[in-house]
């Protein structure tokens, strides 16, 4: 099953692969993995998404938590979180059609960050179930092109950091 | 100065290390990785902002495409893209503040995607620097966590992916 690993890792280079080097070492597929800077300077936070059994969630999530540069590794699989993605979705888009792919995609918190001659970009944020029924919904169109960042999670409702 | 990278890559075990070690052998540190779902079943589409020189990156970018499981590789530094963040943050809020926190996020397209008792998220989405100038915001009420994807970025208008 998907299990989401959340960790604080410090801002430097080789980390990520280090990161990487173990999942691949266990010959784990990283479904993503994302890393962005956190509340703290010199700190990023990781979010990835890994197909694996229970038990070998929690080894690759303690092998984590030993690497030097990581520290908070947290499997919140079974938490509530808020978990988000977001997508940049080029659909086909004759000048005619803008107002209806327009209508079409505000329904899904989404919008149309860019035109052109015969395709549009469209924005949307929102989980990745949102995205793939948004993508679902626009391939009849032609889709084109997409780049998603992969899955973000945060714990709902406690404290999981430290004020910065 | 940041150079951002797109490609696309295999959805295979072993890749994301191989990108990683890549950079790690160059010792260029990673500013963000993304990888997500592509438009084409199998794979994923990766977006990489790294500190380097010009000389640097282009060879950084020549070899990525080399890997046997990545193509199409493309240094967007100088091009006109649409590039997004999207954020997830704790801000520390006791229950009367949530109408202020609430009026204030509005502005910057975010909205409160969780409450708890002394804490909200905060969910946004835009470019880097909305994003950190809305962190800037908060930051007085007390930042307890962030959660960033990083960059993907999207040429403007041209079409450069097939359709699926």
């Amino acid at each position: 099953m998907k299990h989401v690993l959340l960790a604080r890792v410090q801002d430097q280079p080789g980390v990520l692969n280090r990161v990487a080097s173990l999942f691949r070492r266990r010959a784990f597929n990283i479904d993503s993995l994302t890393v962005g800077a956190s509340e703290s300077r010199g700190w990023s936070r990781m979010t990835i998404v890994v197909d694996a059994t229970r038990t070998s969630a929690r080894l690759v999530a303690a092998n984590l938590g030993k690497l030097v540069a990581v520290e908070e590794v947290t499997d919140v699989t079974h938490l509530p979180t808020v978990a988000r993605d977001l997508a940049l979705i080029r659909v086909r888009c004759a000048p005619e059609e803008r107002g209806p792919v327009h209508d079409l995609v505000a329904g899904f918190r989404a919008r149309v960050a860019d035109v052109g001659s015969d395709s549009v970009i469209v924005e949307a944020a929102g989980t990745e179930e949102d995205l793939d029924s948004l993508v679902k919904l626009l391939r009849p169109r032609g889709v084109l092109e997409i780049v998603r960042t992969g899955r973000v999670a945060m714990v709902r409702g406690g404290n999981n950091g430290t004020e910065s």
